[in-house]
């Protein structure tokens, strides 16, 4: 079986920290077996969510394309910046939208959660509080998360990590990540 | 000194169950000597987040129109729907371009936090959720919030509570909140 | 493969209704095919932490037991009452001197969790508290967390649901962690 | 008015980072002119939370003098290590048993949290979670909180920062909350 997961940064940003971090974790779980849909946050366009918009013209078609990328996969790759200790609402606004796909496609799927910030919490508390509404609609989310401090300095010019053993650190995540996602997804 | 309260609902919803509540506490509060100023949340209609938006066109009206409501009043009346066990993303995107604006309005602000829904939580976990973001602005979120289990059988025609009992418990907690609102506005 | 299941309620109370909801559960698991281990949590009697202590005399008796019975074990049902909207000390204590034991037992098993209360929240925010030391110490904590509201008329003398509605719903839950709690047990 | 503060660090071993920071809030505390009351977690020994111990005995000594010094007090300085991304079991464990006295003495009270620690984050994600319990029982905790990075590494031989810059900014931090924790008293 290959594990196919999806990946993307819950930044609009194009310089987006997140987003470099991403691509790192994307090349390992390449490397290490997995079939990765990379998309870009902004795909999945859509409005703020109001339940009278809904009513009158259903969900929008950024909020179809994500949960049809999401449905498509075992898994997610989802690298999150933190904003004011929590969670972006950019991103909670999608999972608000995705949430009333029927049948809600965040179910039963697997999750490993990633940060970065020039900080030296790395965003950590970002992916605590976005892992509620993820494990609320039903999704098993890694319970390890890597979140990396000083993000600004991570990082060289050809978007690799400065420093070797970080890579090490999240390429023994990132693997310990698909196994478990290998036997969630069987079940 | 005569209080002076910005009051909304954190749903775009017309029927919202949050707005109902919202218009008795108004009311309430009003009884009780406050000065309320009293917005719908589509009046700060702003896009979702993003730094290059921000960087390119800077802080969009909605979001400076939001901004410019808080820093005239001395606290925040702020009733919100749970979304997935946290605050709605809508919300959050509302605070984090909020987040963005020197001064920032929130820093030093009161704020009493309510909910409702049909469950029978009454929306209370979202407003934990809630409380994160606003205190790391710097907001004194009065500790005691208004969560009002069955809201959809706790209004009548009218808008009015159908239990008498429900009126005093919220009248209790303004009047509280309005003490502790006076005093903080005074430092 | 038999899954092995450890099982206790965190509360000292005899009458606890944690032990009464955690007695059905255990109940349904083993109908299901699981081996379950009951304890009872006045087992794991030990003092408060302090790493003082721990530095004079070690691990103390009731938590290298606690350990041991985790360790036995692929994954753990736990019941847990909600103090002050969050977990219980006790439990917190029992779990701070656990993850202090080389090499750490609830690395990498499950747990489901369940809560009852009198009120109408049924205990759930406590969970969503507990569900935070588990997963930052690598449990894979299942999404799904069955909360009983009413637990005070929830069950019959001989401490069955008197609404079979609920068994059902409990079994459903308990069905679906088996599965997945044998895909974990299996990486 | 002189303000009343009661201040300990929630930690029982000996030589903690915690009780190094209390030291110094306390210094500047009266420094700003509050009257501290400054005590040793260790005097407010008490067992782990049972109901039954509670019917068959009440309150226990520790947890009496606990509310009793709270109860003479007008706000809080309390510096709490963070064990397991939460707070000490320990601590919550105090707070479960002061919740049961009547009238239970948390209740109006304003706090200020500090956390130090060796790692990255100084504890903070020890503190969100402790905010939970104190606002679920009426306390307001002030916004911001005083968490130090690198702990091990802040303090000289006579217990003072070794960087003034952190001094200041703790200074500042306290003079805001003295203000905030007056207004607060007087209502």
């Amino acid at each position: 079986m290959t594990l196919r997961l999806l990946a993307f940064a819950a930044s609009l940003r194009q310089a987006s920290w997140s987003r470099r971090l991403l691509g790192v974790t994307v090349e390992v779980a390449r490397a290490n077996g997995a079939e990765v849909d990379v998309a870009e946050f902004h795909e999945f366009d859509m409005p703020l969510y109001d339940a009278d918009l809904q009513a009158a013209e259903g969900i929008p078609p950024g909020a179809q394309l994500l949960s049809a990328r999401i449905g498509a996969a075992d898994g997610i790759l989802l690298a999150s910046p933190e904003y004011n200790f929590s969670m972006p609402g950019t991103l909670k606004n999608a999972i608000d939208w995705v949430s009333r796909v029927k049948p809600m496609p965040i179910r039963g799927k697997s999750a490993m959660l990633l940060s970065t910030s020039p900080g030296l919490v790395g965003g950590n508390r970002g992916l605590w509080a976005l892992r509620i509404p993820l494990e609320s609609l039903g999704a098993h989310v890694y319970p390890d998360m890597f979140s990396l401090a000083q993000g600004d300095k991570a990082f060289d010019a050809a978007g690799q990590f400065t420093d070797p053993v970080v890579r090490e650190r999240l390429t023994k995540m990132v693997q310990e990540y698909l196994k478990v996602a290998e036997a969630l997804a069987a079940t």
